[in-house]
């Protein structure tokens, strides 16, 4: 059985992985474009802020431990197209030029995503980078030697991951946001305005509600960033303005895009095609609070579907089980997270949503090292159910709790389920009613009151 | 309606309080044969460790701060005798020393637990300590003044933070336990061991297997310890062997104690008698793994008790639904925390129980803070339910996500779906999976293997 993988980075080796496992006869091919598989893309950022030491270390394994394994692996191979019809791909071989036609049994396309580059961003200019892979990683280490002044564009969590990094090598950063605040794809508006609070405290600039128009360059290099509030010189440019899924190649194979704009599949990771998997940055997956299909593309769940994939591929039988919509991120000493629905995507969904805003400290109020945590709770109002929450605190590690809501939101519990959990206490760790707890009791009011 | 309590800290306050809210025309008095209220007993090693500025910091709420809610608050008052069949309680004023008769309609017993003095601890040497409340702690405090050796009897978490803090302070510190190794009724033997290293890494002396004998002392002032395994030089000894519930006024009032020797009672926290009920740390629980009584006196619990048990005095109905046996604890830089049972618990119980010890990392592996961290999860081998988890790590804080655990066990989830967990992942917070997440794939491919 001939296994064929497009991509080599967390779906396509995780799925490499399983299939060898599950059925050690198979053929698992694995086909990427790039030079590099298996590497922590999460890591980017912080190879550049030097909390990792080289863009080597975020490499889980080499190719030559893949194929240790038994797994081929084919490096700057690109799969251009598809005929599943014939059950074949054509691979293009980037040294070489050539392209070949080769079978496959069961493929796997995990093709992730791509950078968003806008057009005013479709530069030869020097100096303008995006960050997805090592080799963006790499260039944008090299700009950063001379440069002085760095325009971000774009305020999500890469966006601000990277504020602290260049601002910490002794960069002046200026990040630049279309929309009213940073984090709005993650947090509701309150909540936003604490993590800006914590990226202006530390000396970076932001501007929110501002559009870039174009780059100006002098001398083959960026200079400065043209926006319809003024220019901001700059010497580097980094272009976050999302991602976009790779699905050219399954539209090609004739899979069918769900509505998100990502490849969609069943629970088995199967597309509309017969014997075509997709998983990873560039597939749908469920979301168990809202049963909707969504695209949140994120390491554990690409992880998550390739696993799934590979088993299936190979001939076992897994599920993938959805998500809950879990992310978190740290700038500076501050930590983000959220899972679940925001009070305002509940909104958005037409579900009658109700959340307490608590603040608290993360550890005993007396203890040397505690810092303010701040909870919002949103829960169903006329069931109870919870349906999300979302924390930010000056110690970063402290939002991790997030978590505990996380596994709530798996088996559809209320906010009195939240508040009877035996969370474990003591001062240097958290309140004798950790602040999830002072959170649920007061939702679980709020909810008493309105149904009097 | 007059409610009366006896025992004015975390149960007996959160009772009054909850009372008042419940029932706001109530009577609520609160009788404390001690000198403070409302204070995080949790706190009090943190206090001579420097991480909390005074012991007045531990304070919650004054007695002032009681009265002015409507709670009447009688200090270095002391319950001596109920009749339940009067509804009467005798209550002694030690400043007065006048005793008199007082009637209620609702009473709770909160008198807590008290520090267990061997025979050989009941002395009157100067410098010999146990550490329960603020009066012990300023005692301490004022022992450490001159000080510059320490014995600690026992190695539970009381003693094992006081190790750190007098370590801290400069003195040389050697910890005494009779048992086979320290944190013994908390971990399983090898995390127990790893608890060890680090006091030994951090230069406290662990004595396992070693028994005291007596004290002996100098000018009416301690001056060391003999063991059957010698003498040990000591200016300051604690003992921190356990506790022991007090439950002679319960005993008085004619309620069942239960088996654990702690008072027995309903989940409205009502004892055998009508009228009469009981909360905190000198009361049972229901542990919800095991279904069985248990004695596991913890601040939270003891809080949430007391909540229980006010509303159910003033006419409201609560129920407490029991613990699943949460405990944290962090020396030097080292956390430990453990829930549900620990596999010696389990077999102890009878229970088929399989274990799983997994090492990664609390962050990314490639991340410059991360550090090793131990997971032993714990599961029913034919049902794969969770049964517990167990979890040690040199960032105290990294522990903390036990508490996922404990939600799972609340819900009598499996480790299948603690596996399907959607949980936060950036690599300043975890590993893609998080070792949770390893643990429970590791679990459920032992589970699978042995039922093959």
């Amino acid at each position: 059985m001939r296994i064929v993988i497009v991509g080599g980075v967390a779906a396509g080796m995780s799925a490499a992985s399983r299939a060898m496992r599950q059925n050690p006869e198979a053929d698992v091919v694995v086909y990427e474009r790039g030079e590099y598989i298996s590497y922590g893309a999460c890591g980017l950022p912080y190879v550049l802020g030097g909390d990792v030491d080289s863009f080597g270390d975020l490499i889980a394994r080499t190719p030559d431990q893949m194929r240790a394994r038994g797994i081929g692996v084919r490096l700057r191979h690109e799969v251009t197209g598809v005929d599943a019809g014939a059950s074949t791909i054509t691979v293009v071989d980037h040294a070489s030029g050539r392209s070949a036609v080769e079978p496959y049994d069961k493929l796997l396309i995990a093709t992730g995503v791509s950078a968003i580059r806008p057009d005013w961003a479709q530069t030869e200019l020097g100096g303008v980078h995006v960050l997805r892979d090592i080799p963006d990683g790499q260039a944008i280490e090299a700009s950063l030697q001379k440069a002085k002044r760095a325009v971000i564009v774009g305020g999500g969590y890469i966006g601000l991951e990277l504020a602290e990094t260049l601002h910490c090598r002794g960069l002046s950063v200026v990040v630049v946001e279309k929309g009213p605040e940073v984090a709005g794809r993650m947090l509701d508006r309150d909540y936003q305005r604490r993590v800006r609070a914590e990226l202006e405290g530390n000396g970076v600039e932001i501007r929110c509600g501002t559009t870039v128009e174009s780059l100006t360059g002098k001398g083959g290099h960026v200079t400065g960033v043209q926006t319809d509030h003024g220019l901001i010189r700059a010497d580097v440019v980094i272009v976050a303005v999302g991602v976009r899924p790779n699905v050219g190649l399954a539209r090609a194979a004739g899979a069918r895009i769900g509505k998100t704009g990502a490849v969609a599949v069943n629970i088995r990771q199967e597309t509309s095609v017969e014997g075509v998997y997709s998983a990873g940055d560039n597939t749908e997956s469920t979301h168990r609070v809202t049963r909707r299909r969504v695209h949140i593309p994120l390491g554990l769940t690409a992880n998550r579907m390739g696993r799934v994939a590979g088993v299936n591929m190979a001939g076992g039988d897994a599920t993938f089980p959805g998500v809950v919509g879990s992310s978190i991120f740290k700038t500076f000493a501050l930590g983000a997270a959220r899972t679940g629905l925001t009070q305002s995507e509940a909104d958005a969904l037409g579900l009658k949503a109700v959340s307490v805003d608590v603040s608290s400290t993360d550890h005993a109020g007396y203890y040397a090292t505690a810092k303010p945590i701040y909870v919002r709770l949103t829960a169903e109002r006329v069931t109870g159910r919870l349906l999300g929450a979302q924390l930010v605190c000056n110690n970063h590690e402290s939002v991790k709790r997030v978590d505990v809501i996380a596994a709530l939101l798996h088996g559809r519990g209320k906010v009195q389920d939240l508040f009877e959990m035996d969370l474990s206490y003591a001062p240097p760790f958290s309140g004798v009613w950790d602040v999830l707890l002072v959170a649920a009791d007061r939702l679980s009011r709020e909810i008493g009151k309105k149904q009097e």
